[in-house]
């Protein structure tokens, strides 16, 4: 990720975080800082990036993004926390950190998950912009949230698990946009929203989004598949172990390099209207299609 | 509750919620029935019917009042349902009906909640009204729900939990005042900020909501006591033997029944100036007094 613009951008939403998260020294500590302990998990900030580079490429105005780009952030966080919980994904680790539920317990685990979901609509109620913008986006959000979107593809991932003989690739691809791809869009709708794209924009780069969502799940499967866990930071070949239904496991790893050359294409046209504004989207898309870890 | 609008804003509610929740029909399966599960267990509909009896004290629109009725409901019936977890408070029952993780499982119970959330903060997106007021029902919701009320109140309460001795009655109204006391006050600043209250009378309602909340806590508290289980639909003496903090412990039952007639003339004195179109609001308080379940 090369664009000289994405660490001043990590650092804006990373100042919103911290401007939005509750002050550890204030009662009750824990729940407090498992909120915070659980934002620190998210890594990359590859959606509050999204959020930017979409705002980019419309001429938003930057602290206009901040709202949307810390709360995407604070919905990504909490489904975390809650994915990882024991009677869901039942993971210890998370970018070698322990999970919030490991840190702390998993009553606290359940709770900051729900706060984060809050302070994330809390935080673009609150945010500048007019009062129509802000419906809007968290119009946006929620819908992306919920059982259209992120909760609704954990649902049918859960049925998945363990009954990847019997999924469909249609299956496997409507599971992961809703699963991962519902926020990645609604973290690009936002952005442009912000820099007010009209109703083609917005569709043209909501297509985009979903291939770069789907982009995303493709290239994460054909990691597990090669990766070594050194370079993933997480256990490779786990998918298999699993019985996950992957792309590699449905199409083979040749067809799904050649998936994310179709990918690579389909977003190129739907960004080619908007020039040298969307490199910063270009600039993402590349990092999705040929990251290591 | 012998308003007679009660059951007409029930049956208002009962259908904005019905609009709201997702088809059991459609896929995923699970997660839209448990949800509806969720929300049937919520019971009296007592949120809801503050939002309405607030927003008549003021005169707003019922069908304006329909989507905060509904939102409100929404976020609490997923508390119910985390609540109801095992790593939380681990019950099997509610109103006689299976608690949702036991009804499905619990990681099926864990997304539903969290979509439930979601779910209410996209009602209130898409309600009727203008965008200024929907960012203010938004705000004042999420408000409520996060760490500085319904969270934060569940986070003490878990840590007050067996160690009854060393809670004050100041550490006690606070935990309450969050947990159950910043939903209630959620609701009935919506309704009256959907009838155009201005900031006096929203403070006068704060106060008579903050009053109600604590007098609901109170209530359950001495019901506990003096109860019996099969009027009460739950086990009597619960808190006791967990060692819960509750006021009867703190204060004795003579001074608990004495500051419930102290919340009741604050209630009094703040409905005072609003006249009989605060009538709903009194049969709700007076209800709230002396339920005997």
């Amino acid at each position: 990720m090369r664009d000289p613009r994405f660490a001043a951008w990590r650092a804006r939403a990373d100042a919103a975080l911290a401007r939005a998260l509750p002050d550890p020294a204030d009662s009750p500590h824990g729940l407090h800082g498992a909120m915070r302990h659980a934002v620190l998990l998210g890594g990359k900030r590859m959606r509050p990036l999204l959020v930017y580079a979409a705002g980019a490429a419309f001429g938003a105005e930057e602290p206009l993004l901040d709202a949307p780009a810390a709360a995407v952030e604070l919905v990504h966080a909490y489904s975390l926390v809650h994915d990882d919980l024991p009677a869901m994904d039942d993971d210890a680790l998370r970018r070698g950190q322990p999970t919030v539920h490991v840190a702390f317990d998993e009553a606290t685990a359940i709770l900051a998950g729900d706060a984060l979901q809050a302070l994330a609509f809390a935080t673009l109620a609150r945010a500048p912009g007019d009062a129509a913008l802000r419906v809007a986006l968290i119009d946006t959000l929620a819908g992306a949230a919920g059982v259209a979107g992120m909760c609704g593809g954990q649902a049918l991932d859960l049925d998945a698990t363990g009954a990847a003989a019997s999924v469909t690739l249609a299956e496997l691809e409507r599971l992961h946009a809703m699963k991962t791809g519902a926020l990645i869009r609604a973290a690009v709708r936002m952005g442009a929203l912000c820099g007010g794209a009209d109703a083609d924009a917005l569709a043209r780069l909501d297509r985009f989004a979903a291939a770069l969502g789907l982009a995303f799940q493709v290239r994460d499967d054909i990691l597990d598949v090669e990766g070594d866990s050194a370079t993933l930071g997480k256990t490779a070949g786990k998918d298999e172990a699993q019985a996950k239904a992957t792309f590699p496991a449905l199409l083979g790893m040749q067809a799904s390099r050649a998936r994310l050359d179709e990918l690579r294409a389909a977003m190129d046209a739907e960004l080619g209207a908007l020039g040298a504004r969307a490199d910063a989207l270009r600039a993402l898309a590349e990092f999705t299609l040929t990251r290591s870890h």
